[in-house]
C-alpha cells in the first residue's frame, strides 16, 4: 500500500484549515472525546489515581495482545540484540514509582482557534504507581553503539496519520533515555497493565507529557539520526503555523488544579457552596521541577494568596494543596495557579499554538455561594 | 437552602430550549465529554469489559467514602428496618453476574436536534462481572409491608438539576425490585467496586439501562407512592415535548455494535481496511429478551446478511457475533443490526425524543479498503 495514495483519501474536517472556530462542533471531535478518556477533576481527592479514572488518550486502536506470543526486541545500533518475553523483564530488577502523566493536548479546547483533535479541556491526567524494570540496565546489556544518537520506540498500535500508515512511534535522544527514572512498565497500582494502559508493557518517561511513554511497546532501535516520524516531526511540537518546524514538546509544564468544592449543577458544574469556611484542595506538578508555589484567587485572579503545600514525595507525582476560603452569599470565580521550582508561573491566558499542545492556563471554577 | 431560590440561578446553556443545533458546540457539553467516558469500540473485542474500559456516567460527583463510617440503611414501610455493613453484605450469600449495561442516553448525540446534555456517540456501554447479594432477599428480611408500591434508593453523590439540590435517587416498583438477579453489588471483574463505579456498594439491575443501577447506595425505602423525583419525572423519560408527561425508559432496547475493522485514521476513525476476506465482529444485546438475529450490510444498509452468532449465555450479558466480508478496493459503509428475541429489530434512523434516550439506531462504521 503506497504511502502517497492514501493523501486524500479521507474526508477533510472542517474548512481544511486543521481549525474549528469556538462555537463549532466537528462530530469527529466529539466521537474522539467519546473514546478518549478524562479523570474527573474531583479525581484529584485521591494521591493515586484509581486505575479506570486515569486519564486515557489512544491514538489509533487498542491491539489484542497475546503475552505468550509478545516479545520486546531490541536491536538496531547494538553489540547484543535482545529479544525478552514478559517473564524475562519481570526477573529483572524492578522498581514503583509514582507519576505523574498528563496529555500534551491538555487545555487544547480553551484554545481559540482549536486544532481540531482530540479536545480535551483540564481532564487529561492522572498519577499511578508504575513498577518496571529501569530501561537503562536493558540499554547496557544490548551495548548500545557510540553512533547511536537516538533510541526509538515503537507501540503496536497501527493507524493513519497525516495520511500515512504508521505504528505508533516516539524517539528519545539516548541521555534521556538513559535517566534512572524511565522504566519499562508491566504493572499499574500492582497489577498488570490494562490493555488501554499499554498490556503487556509500556515506556514510562516520568515528567514527560504523556506522548512520549509508548504503550503496547514492542521494538526498541538505536538509532543514528533524529527521527523524523509523523510523532516527531509533525505531532507535538509547539508552532506558531503550520510551516514552521517548532520546538519539540517534553516536560510538563507547571500545573495547579483544584478538586472543585461543594456540589455541582449538572449541565453547567457551577460549583453551589454553603456559605462559611471552605477547605479548597487539589494537586500541582511540574514535570521533574517540583513546585515552589501554589496560590489560589476567590476573585478570578484579580488577586491571589497563598496555599499550604504538602511535603514534596517526588519530583515525577503531584503535591497535595489545601486553601481555606470564607465563603460568603454570592458568585465567584476561582482560580489556582502553581509557581514550579525553576520559576514558571501558570499563565492568565492560553498561550497559542498550532496543535494546542502544553496549555497549562490557570483553572477558574465558577461557584455560587448561598 | 430553599429550592426555589436556586431557579435560574445556573447560567443558561444555549437559547435556553434545551437544544443544541447539529453544527454548535456548546462548552457544557464538552465539559461534560470530558468527564464521562466511552468505551472504545475496538473494547468489544473483550466478552468482559476491562474494568477501566468500561462506560462511565457520573451525574453529580464520585463521593469519597470512608467504608468504616458507611452503613447501608433499609427502611420505610418495612417491618424490621435494618443497618448493614459491608461486612455484613459480604457474609450474605453472593451471586456472580455478567452483566451488559448502557447509557440511556447513548447515542444522543446522533439524534437533531440534539438534547443539551453528556454528548454520547455509541460507547456508552460495558460489560462486567458484578458479585453481590441479592436485594429480594434483603427486601425479605426487613419485611416490606403490602402497602408499599415501590422502593426507592438514594446515593451518596450529591448535586444540582433542574434547579434543585439532590442525591441521585431512583426508584423501582416492587416486582421489579424483587426479581432474583438484581443485586446489590461490591465487586466488579473480581475487586472492589472502583470509587466511580459505586464503592462501596451500588445497585445492580440486569437488564435496565444504567441510570436504574444506583451507585454509592447508602439508603433502601419502600414507600407507598410512585417516587417523584427529578430521575423519575423529568428525566429518562421518553417524550416527544417538554410538556408531555412521556413513558419512563427502563430495559434497553435491542442493539449490536461492531469492533471496527482494519485499522484507523486518527481524526476521522474511517477505517483502512487490506482487500481481501475480513471477519467482521462485535457483540448484541437487548434488555433480558435476548438476541434472535445480527445480520451485517456492506452497502450502508441497503442489503443485509446473516451473521453467526456465538451461544448466548446469559440474556442479561452480549452475545459475540461474527461475519465474513471479501472486501475489495473500494468506499464502505458497513452496518450492523439486531433482532431481539421479541422481534424488535434496530432502527435505520433514531427514533427522536425529548432527552435523547434509547437511540439503538444502527450503526454505520465507514470503511476504506485498498
Amino acid at each position: 500500500m503506497a504511502h502517497e495514495s492514501l493523501k486524500n483519501r479521507f474526508r477533510t474536517v472542517g474548512d481544511g484549515s486543521g481549525f474549528a472556530p469556538s462555537d463549532k462542533l466537528y462530530p469527529e471531535e466529539l466521537q474522539l472525546a467519546a473514546r478518549n478518556r478524562g479523570m474527573p477533576l474531583e479525581g484529584l481527592r485521591y494521591a493515586i489515581t484509581p486505575t479506570g479514572l486515569h486519564y486515557l488518550l489512544v491514538h489509533y486502536d487498542i491491539p489484542v495482545v497475546n503475552p505468550a506470543d509478545w516479545r520486546l526486541e531490541i536491536g538496531g545500533l547494538v553489540d547484543k540484540p535482545l529479544r525478552l518475553s514478559l517473564d524475562d523483564l519481570k526477573q529483572r530488577p524492578s522498581q514503583t514509582l509514582a507519576v505523574t502523566m498528563e496529555c500534551a493536548g491538555n487545555g487544547r479546547a480553551l484554545m481559540e482557534p482549536r486544532h481540531i483533535s482530540q479536545p480535551w479541556v483540564l481532564e487529561a491526567i492522572g498519577t499511578a504507581e508504575w513498577t518496571g524494570t529501569p530501561l537503562q540496565a536493558v540499554l547496557e546489556e544490548a551495548g548500545v553503539q557510540t553512533e547511536s544518537a537516538e533510541i526509538l520506540f515503537t507501540g503496536l498500535d497501527r493507524g493513519v496519520e497525516g495520511g500515512k500508515i504508521q505504528n505508533y512511534q516516539r524517539s528519545l535522544a539516548i541521555e534521556d533515555a538513559s535517566r534512572e527514572e524511565v522504566l519499562l512498565a508491566y504493572a499499574m497500582n500492582g497489577g498488570p497493565l490494562e490493555p488501554q494502559h499499554g498490556y503487556p508493557l509500556r515506556l514510562l518517561v516520568p515528567g514527560w507529557y504523556g506522548m512520549t511513554s509508548v504503550k503496547w511497546l514492542t521494538n526498541i532501535e538505536a538509532i543514528a539520526e533524529p527521527f523524523d516520524g509523523y510523532q516527531m516531526q509533525k505531532a507535538y511540537r509547539y508552532k506558531q503555523s503550520p510551516e514552521e518546524e517548532g520546538v519539540p514538546a517534553s516536560l510538563i509544564k507547571v500545573r495547579a488544579l483544584m478538586a472543585p468544592p461543594g456540589i455541582p449543577d449538572f449541565l453547567t458544574r457551577t460549583r453551589l457552596v454553603e456559605a462559611g469556611p471552605v477547605r479548597l484542595e487539589g494537586r500541582a506538578w511540574a514535570g521533574r521541577a517540583g513546585i515552589d508555589r501554589v496560590e489560589v484567587s476567590a476573585d478570578g485572579g484579580a488577586s491571589w494568596y497563598d496555599a499550604r503545600l504538602d511535603p514534596q514525595e517526588s519530583v515525577f507525582a503531584w503535591q497535595g494543596w489545601q486553601a481555606d476560603w470564607m465563603a460568603t452569599p454570592g458568585t465567584y470565580t476561582l482560580a489556582v495557579r502553581a509557581t514550579d521550582s525553576r520559576g514558571n508561573v501558570q499563565p492568565s491566558e492560553p498561550s497559542w499554538n498550532v496543535g494546542g499542545y502544553g496549555n497549562n492556563v490557570v483553572q477558574r471554577v465558577d461557584v455560587l455561594v448561598k
